[in-house]
Parts: C-alpha cells; structure tokens; sequence
C-alpha cells in the first residue's frame, strides 16, 4: 500500500479534507520515513517531530484550516523561521532564530501548511556543500544547494519543499533527485526574511513529485486560481535551445532533450532550434561576477568578524568580490538587463523552450555538488524554468529536462509543463 | 566658531586624519548636540554614547582604519545591526537584536565609520509616523518614512545617515529638513539585512549636508572612486518634467523649479520641456498596488500573529494586498518594466530631468509625512535621483528641487549635483 507520506500534496490534502485520513496520521508517516532514512540522506538540519505533530492536531482540530492544510513542508535553512532555527549552512548561525517568519514561510503557514523543518543548504546557499546524499544513490551528490530540498522530497520525507537558486541551485538538485524543480519569475515570490546570496539573481522556488503539486504550492505562494493543462490538441510552438554549452553536457542529457523534442513533436508540437545570441555565451561569466560581487557585500560583517567559520570556497568569492570594479559590475547589470530585453523578443514566436537541465546525472562524491551553468544561463534572465524528470542515465540516476517561459508568463509554463509532463511521464 | 558636529564629513575626515582633531572629540560633539536637541527632536530609537565614543577611540588608536575612520553615521532602523536593537518602528520587534550587520552597514562599519546608533523610522518604514520632528520647526513634520536620519542629519547630530526609499521615504524628508538626499539606481546598493517594504521598489539612500558627502559615502557603498564635478563651461542638456502631479505642486515648489531651471540656462544649460508618456499618469497608482501587494506578503507573519501591534495604517495596506489578484499585480509588474525601457530612451538625448522634490514646504503637523507621489513617480522607475536644498519658502521652510538621472548613471548623475549645486547654492 502506498503511504500517506509517498502521496501527492493534493491527493493527500483531499484525503484529509474528506476524513479519510487525518493530518496528524500523515506528518507521521512522513516522520516514520525520516526516522528510516535520514541517517544515510542527512536532508534535515533541524526538525522537531513534536512541533510538527502538535501543529498537524491543529489542523486535525480544525484551529488551521486552508488550502494547504495539513500538507508537511519543508524549508530550505537560509529562509527564517520564527519558531525553529536558522543557521545558513554556517556555524555562524549556530541555533540563531530569528524575529519572525520569511514572507513566504508565514504566506505557507497562513494557508494551513505544517512545517516540518529547515533543510540542509551549502553554506549561505552557495556551492561548499552539507551532508546531505542522493537518496537514490548515497555515493552521489543530490547537487546544490536547496540540497536537503530536493533529497526530502525525493525521498518521501515531505510532500514539497523551497528551494532558492541564484545559479542553479533549485533545477539541479532537482534533476539529480529525480522530482519538479520550479524557479518562478525573478521577484515575484517575496523574498523578505531570505539570506541573500546575490540579490540581483536570487529566486525562491519549489520542488515536488507531480506538476500539479508545484501549481498547487505555487497558487498559494502567488495568491492566485490553479493552472489548467493546456489542452491535448495544443500544438505549441517550442524553441530548442542547445546554446553554446551542448557539447558540455554528456550525452545522456543532449539524448533526453533530443528524445523529449521527438515525442512533443509527434504529439503535435512545432521544433524550432534556437540560435541564442553570441552576447549569452557570457552567462555564466557574468553570473559569477554579480554573484561574488553581491556575496562580498552581504557577507561583509561576516567576513570581517567570522572568517575562521567561513569556508575557503566561500571566502574566495568574497575576495574576489572585492577585486570586481564598480565599473565592471555596473557593465554587468546593464549586460544582464539587455539580455532580459532581447530574451522577451527572442519569445515572441514561441511558447516555451526545452533546453537540458543539467549537465547529466548526478555526478559521484559529496565534495561537489556539480556543475551551476546549465541552470544559471536562464536564471541571469530572471525567466521561469521548471525541470521535469523525464529520463535516466546509465548510472540509474535521473535526468530532467528543462522549460523555459517568457518573463512573467508562469501560469503558462506551468500549463505547458503539465501538457509535457503528460505526454513525457504520463 | 563652528563645531565640529557642523562640518562637512569631508572636512571633518581631514582634520582626523592630519592630527588636527580625533574621533573622539567628534562624536563627543555629535553626542552634545543630541544631548541638546533629542527632547525636541526625537531623532533616535536608540543611540548608546558611551558604545560610539568606544568605537571613535579605537579609531584613534589605529585598530580601525578606512576612508570613512571616525565618521558618525545614523542608521535607519529597518536596517540590521550586530550591536544594537533593530525594531522597525513596530512595537512587535521591541529590543530585537539581530544575528549580523545588514551588508551596508558592515561596509560602513569596514570603512572606519562610527555607527551612532538607530534613527526613527515610520512603522515598517511605511507612512505610520514616528515621534521625530522637524528640527527647523517641531510644529512641522520631518517628512518619512527615514524621519530621523533627515532630522539627525539637518539638525547636526550626525553627518550622514542611512534612508530607504520605497515611494519618498528618502527624498522627501531630506527636502522637508533642507538636505541632500540621495536614491541610488534599484539593487545597487545591497540590500542584505533590510527590512523590506516592498522588495521591486526598496532602496536604500543616503541623505548629508553637502554633495561631496553624498558623493563621498556613496564611493564607499558602491566601492568606486570619487566623482568629479561637471565643468564649469559643461552645457548640459536638462529635460523639465512637470509631469501630470505639476499643478498639485504648491506655488513656491514649481518656482522652485522654474527658478533652478532659470539659473542653470544662464549657467549655459540647454532646458527641454519635456512631455511624459500618458502611461505615466498610473505610476502612483501602480506603486501605491505593488506596495500594497508586497507589503502584505512581508507581514504575512506579522498581521497573523500580531495584529493587535500593528497600526490601522499599515493593517489597512496588508488587508488592501490581498484583494489585489495576481493578474493585477502581474501588469503592474509589466507595466512598470516597460516604463523604465521608455525612461531609457526619454534619457537618450538628456543628461538629467529637473523636477519638484515635493509638493513644497513640510506641512504643519506630525500626523502626516506628506505626499509621497513626487518622489514615487520616480522610484518606480528605478532610476537615481537626488534633491538638492535650493529653496525657502513663505513659512521659512526648505524646498528642494529633483535632479533624476539615467538607471545606472549615478556617477554621471552625481557629477551634474556637484555642478548644479555650485550654480544653485553656491
């Protein structure tokens, strides 16, 4: 018998909304799984199992009600919380608990959501990583760094949990574990009581098991109707991005795009391969630039107090932060916000662009947690992406492939990633 | 004599750095002065002596250097800091301390400067004012929402202090109070450890008594050199923008303008009357919408834990934000992008925009901060602006004018102030 915790959100939001089931029976069940589990996953740094049961009774007593009511959540560490800790990925923070809830904590508790607890991230969200493995193979990373995320998703811990990316650090994760990864449109999910890493870039987001378990989470964070499929007659006109990083993916994930490609055309899609423009070959340079410039300011006072608790990985982009002229980093915010205008354009003619998700399968070992750029080349133009877990490498070990929709238009990419996801997944 | 409370920071900086004087002495003239004044006031939330008088002996030992070493400096207290309170004009933060220093205050605090202590802001750096007055005349308001850093800074407490701007909060309390005040570009100065009001507008500003102050400050902040004036013999091209608010300007305010605008045509400027794109007319409505919209997401914690904390004018914002849908908060976002592509190109043939810093003199009253749609007719835009305190008017009070440049030319912008205040101010 499937268990309450391996469930969808929404089947089981309406199985406690019908009586079936009860709130506190499924934080349970999903409180079992971690017991079972993370001593080799490692997805949590912190939950508190009876918190989460008292708050499941809550709703079971009908004091919490909502559209998320009962549905166990968990949150990535660098969002605060006001009634657990918040620690960043950094002994820095160690058992530090802020004043109240992120915007988008208190947005999800508002709508009956038990917050199970804080997961894992690298430290303050960057690339030096935590304990947490691939639940689908503890010798792999579950890539970074929403990394405790995406391996309790994954792993039947919770039902959906946030996520943050900056590079990369939301679809990646998400392809490597096998589930939904959705980055939202830059600034539209309020991001009051997140640690920046870099503000010009970071972008809080969700990962789930179905697409309708990302719109369902996602109509709550917006405050907005669900999202229909797109209907099975559509023929929607997609633009095949290879860009100038195909030959760097293995051939595993250049075979998933190619395969998705093939299958939405035949179920009536038109393929037009993409030509980016030479100016996006500098993503992932100037990606890194705003990231270690905007890193070096917020962890300034860190920096200057705590640098023994700081991570070499860390501290060199720090210094190297310093090293970016104002001049320079003035160049790329202008470079960057010329490529928003030119992306807008590029989508004129179409309704969303595949392009692979991530560089493969999840690469072995725990030191890294793999390669940003993939993710990070859409992430500079501030457009909503989603990787779907359509495919699997050699090694057993998911690939995803990644959609892409105009600025704004996440509604529609959501309708389209559930019209792709039927024929992609089923 | 003038004391040492009253120089330019530029000039104090000198005489601590040839020996003339210490930082001590300084801050103990700053603190002298609060002593004199605070009753009237009322600038600080909070301002521990004996704390800054520690952090200007260091300076004088040589444990704390910098381009900023012993400067005082105000802090608006939506802003993080390591070693005080941090309570946002809301009693529900009463004497929370956060974890860390928010970035630009770590930078300030790299620099050498000395953090004086917190200045009043209006609940939530909203329009709920705090106790502050107008040090020219307490019967008058200091403008908000960064009340007590303009009158801190007007009344010599400090010399310079930290605002932040979301509709005027910056520019309109340094044009009530007869100082400068500055709003960078969007996201340029790091935002890490603010508050947010509302995250697509927040901006954190700087207000002091001169232009190189201004000037000086912000090089640290945005790590650049120090800007030149423009040349005396520059004939720059200026675009009038009376806008739609112009007859909602009182009488002295638009002289104001028209007799800044005499004078810098004299001085060889070339002035073009400019015509605003008719979609303009919406910006204050679409900034009061993405305020209110924000805002609510910000509070979602707050307004469900601790209503009973929270002023009706506020509440009444947070309640306004959910009755706004995602489709209107959508188009609003979509619509304020397209008004800063066409700001970019209305700036192609200028060099910068004239217009009223204010309706006019700060009105009488400390239950209103005034109207904040001459400074949010800007800010939406996302692009640098700065008064100038050219102007008195008939009750005595000043009357700034607006200098608004192009998004990221704040170098270029601030070289202009420097040569329209030589012409203006003298």
């Amino acid at each position: 018998m499937t268990g309450l915790n391996e469930l969808s959100a929404t089947e089981t939001l309406a199985r406690i909304k019908s009586g079936e089931t009860t709130a506190e029976a499924v934080i349970q069940e999903c409180l079992d799984r971690v017991v079972e589990r993370e001593e080799i996953v490692k997805a949590w740094a912190y939950l508190d199992g009876d918190q989460a049961l008292e708050a499941a009774r809550a709703v079971d007593r009908g004091e919490r009600t909502g559209p998320l009511a009962g549905l166990p959540v968990g949150i990535k560490d660098v969002l605060d919380t006001a009634d657990m800790p918040t620690q960043m990925g950094s002994p820095i923070y160690d058992g530090w608990r802020p004043a109240t809830d992120a915007a988008c904590v208190g947005m999800m508790r508002n709508a009956g959501a038990v917050i199970m607890g804080k997961t894992v991230t690298c430290e303050f969200a960057g690339s030096y990583p935590g304990p947490t493995t691939n639940p689908l193979n503890a010798n792999h990373t579950p890539g970074g760094s929403s990394s405790g995320s995406a391996a309790a998703v994954a792993d039947m811990m919770v039902h959906a949990a946030f996520g943050t990316q900056t590079g990369g650090s939301v679809l990646r994760p998400a392809s490597f574990c096998g589930i939904f990864g959705y980055k939202p449109t830059y600034n539209i999910v309020n991001r009051a009581g997140l640690l920046f890493a870099a503000e010009n870039l970071d972008t809080i987001g969700l990962m789930a098991r179905t697409i309708d378990d990302i719109d369902l989470v996602a109509s709550v964070l917006l405050t907005r109707p669900l999202t229909e499929a797109a209907r099975g007659e559509a023929r929607p006109r997609i633009g095949l991005a290879q860009t100038h990083l195909w030959d760097e993916a293995t051939s595993e994930a250049r075979f998933a795009v190619e395969d998705a490609a093939r299958k939405l055309s035949d179920a009536g899609a038109d393929i037009v391969e993409l030509r980016m423009p030479e100016s996006f070959r500098d993503h992932p340079s100037i990606r890194n630039l705003l990231n270690d410039f905007e890193r070096s300011r917020v962890l300034a006072w860190h920096a200057a107090n705590h640098r023994d608790k700081m991570s070499d990985t860390i501290l060199a982009q720090v210094d190297n932060g310093y090293t970016i002229s104002w001049d320079q980093y003035r160049a790329a915010l202008q470079q960057a916000d010329a490529g928003r205008a030119a992306m807008d354009a590029i989508f004129k003619p179409l309704d969303f662009i595949l392009t692979p998700a991530a560089s493969g399968e999840a690469p072995e070992g725990l030191s890294d947690t793999g390669d940003a750029r993939f993710q990070g080349y859409w992430t500079i133009l501030h457009v909503p992406t989603m990787t779907l877990p359509t495919h699997t490498g050699p090694n057993g070990l998911p690939i995803g492939v990644q959609l892409v929709g105009p600025r704004w238009q996440d509604n529609e990419l959501i309708s389209w990633c559930k019209w792709a996801t039927e024929i992609l997944i089923g």
